[in-house]
């Protein structure tokens, strides 16, 4: 089992990627700072004649990394009660990819991955980001991909997350899964 | 009262825009079709010593110009389940001109708003895109907007809006409300 | 196709009552008001060695005759934003009926049914209802029963909801939808 | 701080008793079993000229015990994507509660408490019993109570519950924070 941590933060060793870290320590992934790479949004050509074109981002080269794992960690902080616009970025191009003859078996090949989400968010994310788990699931449904679970931490200002006991509690209980599945 | 569109479409005159069509025909208002913009990812900088670095592209414009008006018609097609990669850096923006001097009141500005939203998706969006609904009022609520209401509609292809005749009916229904709030 | 109305309120003629009138005026339905029956709640004996014993109350007799039918229109009023206890207790016991000899195919029959939900408020329902739906659909799921649509209105005091112009627009569009399909 | 756990489950010593008992053991808390009392559905009178008339079944000197402690925990099982209908029950009675002289401070009495919710379902509750959560957010927000926290296991079967290692975790988390506040 080979495991895929894609984070979605924008600032460096933010909440975010503090939690995930106490979930994934010892633990051995590759991780994707999605920060790091240009994706441009989707342009939506799925009804052209062409369909859609080529684009010179680093979007192809990234997924075709990331598809190389079994497990996907999504760790995104949460900006307006949903994932970040980086994140939702690089997730809105999966529809060019479900059409790219580079990736036949796009869609198989997600069913048969697991995914967990992490996230943090300052504004009762226990409650307020539940519609954004509730759309991971979704996004999971369509492809037969199983969502496993999620982590939500509760902070905003840097190293905030260090005192959500629950948060940590979690993500730690995620590790031993993540350790006994490896 | 006047009004504001901001389209989060990625294709012209595709389902969102027919249906948005439906609600604002005949009404006076001001379309912003963010795809025309150049709107990079928000970069948190809330908690860094200089705070937010000011950021080349069309997003202050943009906003400066939406916030002259009373109502905001958010129109997305749903993307993977919730707005658009395109809308979603548009709002993740909102964090940064919270704490822009030029913007001193944005907060109280968003307090007299309304908004409503216009949403097209193809899977399921009635009850799918409901988390998305969910996300935009609580987007509201932090600002103190009213959130007015919400029509979603069903289609993928192009054109295939025209048969949702559930929603062409919620939309010249809101369209009636417009126009009485002129 | 044969329609059964499912009454969860708990007053007559009320906000919930007069706009299911408007989805179903003109329309053939057998309306039952659970409200006239007597159900009492589960009792979880799934996994007893004796399994469920039998109620002596009004519900086998109903859920057979509401069986009967190819759609179930749920009517309820949203309280404390979800279906009154009355329709949840009418629900609950599907639950018994799923290991019911008599029943022997009742989750196959579900299958094959379509369902509507019209629902009435009066705290923000068009947003604080929306947990309700989502639960309406994952009953539905269960069975793979059609969940086809929805109506929220919003009211509180008798007749309000006839100021409601964005629900009495949807509740007649449903009706034309009921009506296409007789 | 006086805790009252209110159980809606329908069986003794079910999967939601468990769960619970490791949120509170060594905790002092008064335990309500609902299934224990004779709790009537509500009859919406709010808008008769009498008003509600006296209802002659526990729910009066139910809630006059429980309104005793400072912390409530809503433990119940999840039956069909949301609480027991022996839960609903008695939260629909608040309606009748508010308007009711011999609680003349219901409401605000409500506001300076906290809750939590403890529940176990069979089918994918971190998913499917979440619209659950947000409707006893929406009961507390209406109170203005705190939801403090919620807790959320997976079982079905008798005694399923203690192979939810994240479920136990967290309830363990729970009780921690609940002596720290003692």
């Amino acid at each position: 089992m080979s495991i895929a941590v894609i984070y979605g933060s924008t600032r460096e060793n933010g909440n975010t990627e503090w939690l995930t870290e106490e979930a994934v320590s010892g633990v051995p992934v590759e991780k994707f700072y999605l920060r790091e790479y240009n994706i441009l949004p989707i342009k939506d050509e799925r009804h052209t004649n062409a369909g859609f074109q080529e684009v010179l981002d680093d979007y192809n080269h990234l997924i075709g990394r990331i598809l190389m794992h079994d497990v996907f960690i999504f760790a995104t902080p949460v900006y307006w009660y949903s994932m970040s616009g980086t994140m939702k970025l690089f997730i809105d191009r999966w529809s060019q990819t479900l059409r790219d003859k580079n990736y036949p078996d796009f869609k198989e090949s997600l069913a048969k991955k697991s995914a967990y989400v992490i996230a943090v968010g300052g504004d009762k994310p226990a409650i307020k980001a539940l519609p954004m788990i509730q759309q991971f699931q979704y996004i999971c449904d369509y492809f037969g991909m199983a969502l496993e679970g999620y982590v939500i931490g509760k902070a905003s200002k840097p190293g905030e997350i260090q005192g959500d006991a629950k948060a940590i509690a979690a993500a730690r209980q995620l590790r031993e899964t993540l350790l006994q599945h490896l």
